[in-house]
C-alpha cells in the first residue's frame, strides 16, 4: 500500500485500532496531534468510559465544528470478512474495514481537508473545531451530549456543523442529510386477568383488548410530514404476552412502541393522542415514555448553501437534503441552535461484515470538506 | 388420626406416597390388593414410564368401570403448605394433602364403596371394572388413552364410566359433568420483513399485519352452544414477536390459539374458519394444529339417571350435570362408545397450596358410588 494520498493513509492509520465502543483506542491522540500541529487547542473530555476530544482554532465566530465519532460497531464474526476488520486494505478501489465508511474515512478527511485550508489561509475568518466522540455507536449518554452541555454552560456556541455520518446513498455527496426525524418510545402495558383458557368468563384476556387497539394504532396517519420530512412513522417493534402454557389465559401484555415523527408532530400531541386511542378503547394500560431524540431541521441558509455549492463545485452533482433514516449526534448540537448538516460517504455497508467504501470517493470528499472550509470561512 | 372412616383411612395411605406425575408410588399396588382381595382379576399395564391398573370382577355385561388417577401435580413450595403435602391431616372436618382433592379421596371412596358392595352382592349382574393410571396430570399419553387402546384391541368394552375427577363445586354432587368441550390448539405463525424502524417502507411488521387479523378472530361468534354444551370459546395464550432490541422491526410473530368447542362445531369446520379469516386479510402464515381431545356427550340415559338417582338418594340434592371446564381422560373412554360421567368432591382447592376437602365428604361420596352400583348392578 504506497502512494496513498494522505486521507487514505490516516484513515487506515484509524482502522488498524480495534476502537469498538465505547473505547477510542488512542483514535482521539492521533487527531489531536495533527491538529494541534496546525494550531488547534485541544480538550479532552473524559465522561464515565468514554473519551471525548474538543479542538479549536481560533478564537473569533463564526464556528464551523466538524463533528464524529471515533468508536466502530462490533465486527460480528470476524473470521467470516474477506480480511480481519481491523486490518485495512484496499482491494479494486475499495477501502476495507471496521470504520472505513462509519466513521473514520470521513474523520480522516476531515482531519486532511484542515490541514491544507489552514496552510493556505493561516488568518482564516472565525473558528475550525473539532468535537469528536467515542460513544456513538453505544448508549450515547456520556459522549457528545455531555460535550454539548460543557459548551452550552460556559458559553461556547457552534453556528455551523458538518457532521461526517455517511450521509450518501450512491455517490459521495449526492446527498445530505439537514435534519433528522425525532425518536419516541415507549413501553405500553395492557392489563388484563390471568386465568384458565377452559374458564374465559373468570379471565380477562390482555391479547384480545390489545388487539384492535394495536390494530388502530398500526393504521393510524399521524401526520403528513412537510417539504422537509416524510410523514411521522409508528411502529410495534415488540410484543410479548403468556406464560408459555397452552391452556392459561395471561395477566398482561407488553409492547414496544416506537416513533419517527417529524416537525408537524410533537412528543405532546403523539402522547395524548396514544392515550386517547387507548382510553376509546377502554384499556387499562401503563405507559412509560423514553424521548430519545427531538427532530432538527437546518433550513437552507449558510451552511447547508455552502456544502451544496462545494459539492457542486468538487463533483457537478446537484445534492439532495434528506432528513430520512435513523438518529445521529447531530440531535445533539442542533440543541445550541446550531445548523447542522450531516456529510460524508456511501452508507451502503455500514454495520455489516466486509464494511467497505471507494477510496476514491475519501479524497473527493476531502476536497469537499476544503471547498467548503474556503466558502464559509474565507 | 383415631377411629376414621375406611374411606378416610385409604385416603390418608394413599395421600402420605409422594405420587407426583408420573410416579405411582406404589398406590395402585395398594389398591390392587383391596381388590383383589374382594373378587377382582388384576393386570397391570406399564406404558413407558407411567403405570396403569386394569382391574375387572364378573365376565358378563354391562360393565360398569370406575376410573382414576394415582399421580398428582407438583406440591409448588412446600414449606408454605400448613401442613407438609404428603402428611394429610384432618383439621376442623377439613382433610389436607396433596391428592385430597384430585383425585385420591374419591378413588379411597371408589374401592370402599365396591368392597361394601361386592360383600352385599357377591352374584351382583355385570362386570365391575377399575381404570387407574399415573399419567392424568402429566402428558396423559401413556395412561388412560393406552389402556383403552388395549382394550378395544381385544374387544373388551365398558358400557359405564364413572371418572371420581372433583366434579362437584360447593357441596359433594350438586354437579356432575356428563361430558367435556373439546380442545384444539394452533401455533400460528404471521411472517413479515425484517428491517430498521427508521426505514419502515422497506420491511413488512408482522405485528401490524397481525392486529387486525387476531381482533377478528378474538370476536367472531362461533357457534351457540346446544342443550349440553357452552358457546366454543377461543382464546389467544402468547404472543410473541420482536428481538428485544427497539429499532428493528421483527421478522414474523407466533401467537398460542386455543379452542374449547361444542359439538355444534368440529375440528374441520374451526380449521377452515380461521383459514379463511387469516386469508380475507391477506396474510403470509403457517398454522400447526394440534388435536387436545374431541368432545363428548352422556346423554340421559342409565348411568346419568342412576347417578342422578343415587345422589338424590343420599344426599337429597337434585344434581346438575354441566359440560364445562377442563379436560379429563374421560374424553379417552368415551371414544369406546361409553357413556361417562364425571363425580367426585367439590374442586375448589385443587392444584392449590393446602389442597384439602370436607372429610365427611369422603363418606358421603362413598354412599353415592354404592347406591349407584346397586342401581345399575343388582
Amino acid at each position: 500500500m504506497t502512494d496513498l494520498s494522505p486521507t487514505l493513509t490516516l484513515a487506515c492509520e484509524l482502522i488498524s485500532r480495534n476502537s469498538t465502543t465505547p473505547d477510542d483506542a488512542g483514535c482521539q491522540q492521533l487527531v489531536g496531534e495533527r491538529l494541534a500541529a496546525c494550531g488547534f487547542r485541544l480538550e479532552s473530555l473524559r465522561f464515565g468510559e468514554v473519551d471525548n476530544l474538543w479542538a479549536r482554532r481560533g478564537i473569533d465566530g463564526p464556528v464551523l465544528c466538524f463533528a464524529g465519532h471515533t468508536d466502530v460497531v462490533p465486527t460480528g464474526p470476524a473470521e467470516r470478512w474477506v480480511q480481519p476488520p481491523f486490518e485495512p486494505m484496499i482491494k479494486n478501489g475499495m477501502l476495507y474495514g471496521r470504520g472505513a465508511a462509519d466513521m473514520k474515512g470521513s474523520l480522516a478527511a476531515m482531519v486532511v481537508a484542515v490541514e491544507r485550508f489552514v496552510a493556505a489561509f493561516p488568518d482564516h475568518h472565525g473558528s475550525i473545531a473539532f468535537l469528536i466522540t467515542s460513544d456513538e455507536e453505544g448508549p450515547a449518554t456520556e459522549g457528545t451530549v455531555k460535550v454539548v452541555e460543557t459548551l452550552v454552560e460556559r458559553e461556547e456556541f457552534v453556528d455551523w456543523c458538518i457532521v461526517g455520518e455517511p450521509s450518501s446513498t450512491e455517490l459521495v455527496g449526492d446527498v445530505v442529510k439537514n435534519g433528522r426525524r425525532g425518536s419516541l418510545n415507549a413501553e405500553l402495558t395492557i392489563k388484563g386477568k390471568q386465568g384458565h383458557v377452559a374458564y374465559p368468563h373468570l379471565a380477562r384476556n390482555p391479547i384480545h383488548l390489545a388487539a384492535p387497539a394495536l390494530a388502530a394504532l398500526a393504521a393510524e396517519s399521524w401526520d403528513m410530514g412537510n417539504e422537509f420530512f416524510p410523514p411521522t412513522s409508528f411502529q410495534i417493534s415488540n410484543i410479548n404476552s403468556g406464560t408459555g402454557a397452552t391452556n392459561v389465559i395471561p395477566g398482561d401484555l407488553v409492547a414496544l412502541i416506537n416513533f419517527r415523527f417529524s416537525t408537524e408532530s410533537t412528543v405532546e400531541s403523539l402522547k395524548t393522542r396514544v392515550t386517547a386511542l387507548l382510553d376509546q378503547q377502554g384499556l387499562d394500560y401503563e405507559l412509560n415514555w423514553t424521548l430519545s431524540g427531538l427532530p432538527f431541521l437546518t433550513e437552507p441558509g449558510a451552511l447547508l448553501d455552502g456544502v451544496r455549492a462545494a459539492i457542486r463545485q468538487v463533483t457537478g452533482r446537484e445534492t439532495q437534503p434528506s432528513t430520512s433514516g435513523g438518529t445521529s449526534d447531530g440531535r445533539f448540537i442542533a440543541t445550541m441552535g446550531t445548523q447542522v448538516v450531516e456529510l460524508g460517504p456511501v452508507n451502503a455497508t455500514i454495520h455489516q461484515l466486509d464494511e467497505h467504501i471507494s477510496a476514491a470517493d475519501l479524497d473527493t470528499l476531502t476536497d469537499i470538506y476544503e471547498a467548503t472550509l474556503e466558502r464559509l470561512l474565507t
